[in-house]
Formats: structure tokens, sequence, C-alpha cells
């Protein structure tokens, strides 16, 4: 099908969903690229380093491959561990970030959010928003004045629509103030499995998540802000390849080797995911920790447990 | 809570989500009812006995306590047993029936459908129409003239919205020509339960439903022809204790006894229901039976396989 | 089948896996009762209540109709609740209770426990166990002196085999010191549904638990000691005849009133079960206190998190 | 960990689960090597190609890296898609290829045979043993001579046990006369993903499947006959890294390029799986096309449906 081919040769390019990642691959003085800062500081008793690339406008955006606009990441190498203890302390981070974006976005605290879990809930390494979704307090429905929603709309071989689709008619229908996404994401470094969130305010792009491209959800394509949370939970088969086959030559030139794995890998390998043998513990404790934390954000009151 | 309250007392005064009981609560000359017609024959060679019931205006809608339209009743005891051989036969009698509803709603045979799986897949007696949907043969992705597509809503608990808020919403951003929900219905009969499917051009009204009570889901609040399919998966704890009581005294008046459930049993057993212990599987093989008939119906050249 | 009717006879009979319920029956000044001792107290700031039931010779067992053994009730209204607060006390009492019998067992500090979560997982009201065994910290596969195994054995319908079966396989195969098996069971009255745990020394008896009968589990059938950890999730629909009838006809013989529903309400109703609406979200809410008061028993170092 | 070290190196090594592969691997006129005879025919109009490679002596063995024993291997890329039409033919064919191997164990037409799903339910890409076990017709609880029971066994992660522990112990409780057990594989090639199911009497090798190394289950460790039924899901990253760098330098030298992969990639990779995006719903065809295959073959009288 020629848009899957699109998709994969997309795909391929972009290699990542992380604006980190995009920024790593610049120059080592990157800090001066003209158009996108970096900022880096520590939390959580230097469990947690937190960088923001903010891309400032579009000579940024073309140099970096994201659009405009901050991307914030998280990363913690006990997220994906099973340290019980640290993971509040994660919840806790991330709840003061999805307010500061809030407060950049001017999403007033009594706003009305509808969240989305994107991704595949069948498929193991791409159902950690549809678990993250079921883990959060619904307010909506109660009697005062309920602020949370959730939706999971699952996917197109499921659903036969657009994630996009079913969100923004959603949205039109039920009105929420902001939309909160949150997603499997691709990475280009095993490194990264899990032990990174990132929010942005960009949305979603064409090409990102794992299992299924998704379409746009951004505030220009739902009309309100968007706030996307996502954690990369695979990386590309033909990345992996790429990598591996530079650590054996490290004289071959870049481009000619992107062109092999291109032409001799791709075809094969576009379409496959690197995943970890137990992506499915980590997936379920990561979900708690990014439901907690936009619960600690969204619903403090009703948020007595730990 | 009010509305908790309004609900149960619904509830206990209609007790049916089925016209075919409705209609057997009057007179046994009913069929000379004013505005109430009822046709009965029998298909797949007297193991389906189907009935209708037209609600042709506004005195018979207040007789028999359902809006006007049409309620097709079809009956099978061998849709509630293991036997394979006959749901087949079922699904494709389900087929034929969808089909004369389309064509009296004068739905085009290229029409675009959206299936609507109503109820909450996390309760087992409630998730017939989000299991039938998951079996469901999704076109509307494929290349040529897709026409169906398919949505859980899931209930309120879980999304803070009304399913009727979501559906509208995809509804209005997918744009299908027709809506098929698919939903658990209450029944006031233990005998009632998986043994009956209804069709109604009526939609889904308010207070019916297992678990949890739906808003209008019909063609006024959607816009579009609407028709609903459903079977009886549980029955109301105070609609037992009435019929168990009428049992034990039958010189007791209908009025007084019915007094009495109200006052003494409903607000204990209000928000109770009756199912069978092996309801998982039936359950189970009910919605396999429901997709069946509906792939039969809407996508009939896919459908090679048994 | 004969078994199934011994079964249903069975069970409208006891009526109730509740010790508590069963001690309720006899006579106001039970605590006379030969052979039966009963202690009552609170914790948790009076927010659960105590009660054990000490079955201490055949006399009483017959009396009673429960074997010999200790039987313990904690009845805490906001375990049906969604009072996240008092969670963390009531697994807390739970913990100390467990503890309680295994001294009582002699159970040494450091033995090894294979937990078995009874029920269907593919149906809501009998999902307790299975669901609470997902919860458990697994440890008898990490490097040290590894305490916690945990099956979920099925139903007979899936497995075709008895969970006894299963079970005592796997008890002879890995040898743990003590069995703890968790199970949804049913009540007599309504009030009871998930506002009571039980904890007994005696097992699991033939014909309790929901859904299926379930056969003997306790030390005689497992050759090891065994703790069994039981809330009421559902009640028997002919139970709730019983009680209603009881209520319109105070003057009816009570030996009158058994003989009727068994020969008018059983027939069609013994097979049924009533539960709640929102089954659902309690059976999960239930089965994290279960799970957290055995972590916190059995796995106190690894118990840091909330 | 030692152990964990270890199950990767071998992973590496054996680097695939199926003896066709392992056969590949030999000299072109491997049809002569000594100790293994290869036989290859068609079935199903060609549709379905069939290899059995029989392993006659520890020299066989040897040279193959696969026990003693006969390993079939069917062959269908419809297998992986979704083509409704030929997935019951390729049923029918298991069944026959299932009764073949009954027949040389010396197993006879009313045995009773324990089936096990092996993997982890929670994982999609190593569900697929877990999900064919849910679809089998189970009749051991039947009155009649039931043969057929099924355990799911779950992974250690979950349950502190291995899944031969825990299949020993129902097997020497239950008395199976024969146990047939069903498992994801891993494959050299993503070119078999999915398209090959294999039969093997020689059971589950240590190390084999997806997402956790199984401890042996086999005729000596069950102390009855095994039949192993398999299908690749997955591939070892490391694998694919192997064959790019082949893909890339032809001329380097076979033995250079595995130490490198060993060295350099095994520690990142080890872990790593290759899978596709839409695993979940070839997992699910598949399943259902093995459970049909079994069920024809173990319960041809109640299989009337299609």
């Amino acid at each position: 099908m020629s848009t899957e081919h699109a998709e994969v040769q997309e795909k391929f390019q972009i290699r990542t969903d992380l604006a980190l990642e995009a920024r790593e691959a610049l120059t080592e003085d990157g800090r001066q690229t003209s158009g996108i800062v970096l900022e880096e500081w520590e939390e959580a008793g230097g469990e947690v380093r937190l960088s923001r690339v903010t891309v400032e406008n579009s000579r940024g955006a073309r140099t970096i491959g994201k659009p405009k606009g901050v991307y914030l990441t998280m990363e913690a190498d006990a997220l994906w561990k099973n340290d019980g203890g640290i993971h509040r302390e994660i919840a806790e981070v991330l709840a003061e970030q999805i307010l500061w974006f809030f407060a950049r976005m001017e999403i007033s605290p009594d706003a009305s959010v509808l969240t989305a879990g994107l991704g595949n809930p069948e498929m193991t390494s791409d159902s950690l928003g549809p678990q993250a979704a079921g883990n959060l307090c619904i307010t909506r429905n109660l009697r005062k004045a309920g602020r949370v929603s959730a939706i999971v709309p699952g996917v197109m071989a499921q659903t036969g629509m657009e994630a996009a689709e079913i969100i923004r008619g959603v949205v039109k229908e039920t009105r929420p103030d902001v939309l909160l996404v949150i997603d499997a994401l691709a990475a280009r470094s095993v490194r990264r499995l899990g032990t990174t969130i990132q929010l942005t305010d960009t949305g979603i792009q064409p090409g990102s998540g794992v299992g299924n491209h998704r379409n746009h959800i951004d505030r220009i394509s739902m009309g309100i802000p968007v706030l996307a949370i996502g954690v990369p939970t695979v990386v590309g088969a033909a990345a992996i390849v790429y990598d591996a086959v530079g650590q054996f030559m490290e004289e071959i030139e870049e481009q000619e080797r992107y062109r092999i794995v291109k032409e001799l890998v791709e075809p094969n390998l576009g379409p496959m995911y690197v995943t970890p043998k137990d992506v499915d513990e980590k997936i379920r404790r990561l979900s708690f920790t990014l439901s907690e934390g936009i619960n600690i954000a969204l619903v403090p009151d009703a948020y007595i447990e730990g």
C-alpha cells in the first residue's frame, strides 16, 4: 500500500518521537543552534533529569525536524525499574510539569480536561495510553465542577476510524478546555525505552506512536490546546540495525550507511519493532506512574491515597 | 442521589426493555389493541420464532409504554445453549431482519454503518455490546467503499461522559448513514435471558440497558436513522421478588403487590441484578452470533468463512 | 445433573458462606451456645468491626453448619465505598489477622506461601480471587528466601479440572508450607455484599463460592495448612425471594415458606445470582485491598510503597 | 544473573526454535547428513508445504543442535494473512498431523489429553498459547469419556513458579495420557513469523519460547508423551543485526561477525525481541487456527460448526 510505504519511509527518517534524541543528533554546541533553546536541571534529589527544548521558530523547527513548541523530557532510570519508592516522586515531578504547561498554555485551574489514551489496548507495547487512561480519576460525571473525562479511541483496524476523528468528534460534542493525550512512542535508542517521559504542547504528529501511525492531534486539528505525554516503549528494527552497523564499520560514511539500511533492510524490517521481553510489567508500572502524576495535577483534593 | 432514585423508580415501572414482554402484559385479545399490530411467524425450521410488534401511533405507544416504531423479536432457546449447529442459522435470520429494517428505513445497500457496542466491557453481564463490536468485520479503513466502523463508548464511570455524547460526536465527525447499536438489556422474566434478540428502529431509551442507565440514542438525538439490537442478559432483582410474591399469594391484588415491593424491596434491591452463574460463556456465544449476523448483513462478500 | 441438583439444594440450605451469618441465625443468647465461642472488638478507630467465631467441637459444628475451626470476620462499610483513605488501614488490619492465623497454625515467619485466586476471571462477580492474585508481590522466583507464589486455577468449564485438583498438584510439586486461598463468596444478605472479609483456617467447603461450586480445599485434601480469605460478592436469587416473602407475610411459618421457595422458586432461580450494578469497580477496589493486606503480611520488607 | 546470561548466550547461539531453520543452516546436500532425514510434500492444493525432519540418533542431534525426535513443519503464507477461506483447510492439515504424531507415539484414540498454553497472557507476542487454550473444546468435565483438559500456567514473574513445575503437578494429579503444549516460538528469520507451525514429539527445550525461557517439558520431565505445537511470533533482535551485518559485508568471516555481534550487540539487545506492528491481530487469528486444528483432531464429534 502506498500510504504504508510512505509511513515506513517517514518513520525511518524521523526515527524518533523524542525531541531530545532529535536534539542530540545536532552538533555538540547545539545550545547555540539558532531557534532552539535547551535548558537542563534535576529534581527529586537528582533522580530525575529534566531537559526543556524550546523550538522558537520555523528555522529551529527545520533544524530539529519537529514543530515549533516546547518539549519537556524527564529522564529517570528508576522509571523502568521495579523500585516502588521512587515512582511517587516521579509522579509528583510529572504533576508539576503538567501544571507548568497548563500555565504556559493559559489554561485556568478549573478547566475541564479530556484525556485520550492513544494506542492499541490489545498490543502490550502500544497499550500505555489505554492503561494509563484506565487508572485516571474521572470526575466529569460527579456533582461538582467535574473536570476530567477520558476516552480510549482504539486503533483503525478495530474501529475503522482514525483516533483523531473520534477524539475531534468527542471534543466538539463535550467542549473540554484542553486535550491531554497519552501515547507510547518510538525511540531511536534502546537506552531510552521506558526511562523517559516527554511532554509537549505540539501534540501528536503523523507517523509517531507505536504500531499504527497517528494523524495530527494538535491545537489546529482539535480547536483546543493539546498537551501530549509520551513514553518510548519500542525502537524501530531498522534503527537498531543502523546503529549496529555503525558500531561495526566506523569508517563507513553516514549517508552511505543510511542508503544501504534503507534499501536492504527497510523493505523487510520497516513494520517491525524491537521491544523488551518483560514489556508487559514495565508498561503496567509506567502507566500507573503516568496516571498518578495526572491525577495529582488534575484532582489534587480527591487524591488522598498513596 | 435523586437521579439515581428516579432511575430506579423508572426501572421498576418499566421493568423490561423488551416490547414483547410489554405486549404480553396487555390483555389476551391484544391483537386488537388499537395502534399496536402484532405479527408472528417462524423460521429456520421452527427453531426461531419471530414476533413483530408495530406501534403505529401515540395511542399505541401510551398503551405499551414504548415509543412508536417497529420491534422485532427473535426467540430461540438454542441461543442460550451450547449448540453450535444452530448459531449460524440464527445469524442468517438476524442478517435478513437487519436488511429488512434497513430497507424499511430507506438505507441504501452501499450505506456506511457506524456500530456502537454499548455497555461496560469490564462487567460480564453488560459486556455483550463491546464483545460483539470486537468481532465485527471493520471495512471503513479499507480501500474500496468501506462501510463498517465501530466504537465502544464505555460507561460514565470510566469516561465521565454519556455514551450518547461520545457517539453523537463520532456521528457528526464521521457522517455515517446509519447507526447500529448493540446492547445488553434487562428483561422481566428469567425465561427470556439470552433466548431473545430484539431489533428496533426506535433506538435506545433512557433507563434501559444493564448496569448504567443510557440516554436517548435515537434518530432525533443522533440525526441519522438508528437500529438497535439487544439481548436480555439480566433481570432486575425487584422484578424477581415481584413475580415470586405473586406465586405465593395469588389472591393479593396487583396494585397492592406493586406498592409493597416498591416500598419494602426496591430501596435495597433497586440497583441489584439477577444474572446466571455461567453468564460469561453465554455472553461470549451470544456476541459471536450477533456479530456473525451483522457481518453477513453488512459485509456479505468478505464473509466466506464459517 | 444430580451433582448440580445437589449443589443447588445445598446452596439454598446453607445459603451463606459466612460463619457470621450462620451464627446470627442462632438464638440471640448465642454466646452461650455450646461449642461456639464468639468474640467481638473494633479496630482502626472503630471503622473495622471484628468478630471471631470459634467452632470448638463437632457439636458446635452441627449447630452452626460449618466445620470446626476459627472464622474471623472483618466488617467495614468503607470497603465497598470509594474512600481511598480507609483502604490502607483495612489492609493493615487484614495483615495483622493473617499473621494471627499463621501464628495459631504454627507457620514460621519464613514459611513459603502458595496463594490461589479461586473463581472465574471472565466473570466479574467471581473474579475477586484472580484479580487479587494478580496484584501480589511474587517473591518465590527471586534470589533470596522467596516465599510467595501464586496460581489462578480457573474454573472447570475452562480447564476441565477442579480447581482443587490443580492446586493439589501444584502443592505436591512445589511443596509450600501453607496454602492461602482467596475467593468470592455468596452471602445471605445484600447488606453483606463487599462489606465483609472472612478469614478461616477451615479452607473452602464444597458448594461455596460464586458461579461454580468448589470442592474441598482444606488441610486434609491438600496436606498442608490452608487459610481462606473471602469476600461476599453475590447473594443467591432464591435467598432474596425467601427474605422478601418473609417481609410480606410475617405470619407465614418459616418451614412453609422454605418449602414454597424450594418448590416454586428454586427450579428457576437456583443457578441465578444477585449482584450490584457497579460490581466491576467494587471488585477491583476490594481485590486491591486484599492483595495489599497479603503483601504487607508476607513481604513486609519489599512493601515500601503506598 | 548468571542464568540470565546463560540464557542469552544460548538464545543467540541457537537463535531458532525451528528445526527447519536449524536444518537449513546445514550444507545444501543436507538430505544425506548422517542421522537426519528430511521429507517434504504439499497439501491443501499446494497452499501448505510440509517438511518432516527426523533426527534419528545422537549424531544427528549434535549436527542439528536439537534433540532426537520428529519435527514436522507446516508452512503457509496464508496463515499470517487475513484470508479466512484457507484457515479451515490449514486447521484440517494440522489435525491430520496431530493424529499422525499420536499414532506414532502409540496414543490410543480415546486417550485423555492435557493441553498447556505456554507463555505470558499479558504480552501480546507471547500470548499465542494462552489464547489458543482459551478456544479449545474442553470435554474432561462432561459426562462421557471426556478427554480434553487445559491449563494456562502463566510465567514466573506472575506465579513465582516454572510453567514446568505447575504442569508436572497437574499431570501427576490428573493423570492424562498425553500432554499437548502450545507455545510462541522465536525464529531466526522475519520471513518465518507466523507462517510456520512446528509440531514435535521432543517437547519444549530450555531457552525456547518468547519472553521467558522455558524449562524442559518433555517425556522425561513429565512422565508421559509430550507433543509440542509452536508458531514463531518473534525474532531475536541480535539475530536481526547479525543478518543485516552479513548483508552489508559479505566478505566478513562468519566467526568474526558472530564474535562482534556477541560482544558489541548482545549486551544491549539480548533481551530484546523484534515483532511486527500488527502482532495482536495475527496472534488472534493464529490462535484460532491452532485451536480449530486441535479441536478437529481431539473432539471430532462435537465439532459440527465452521
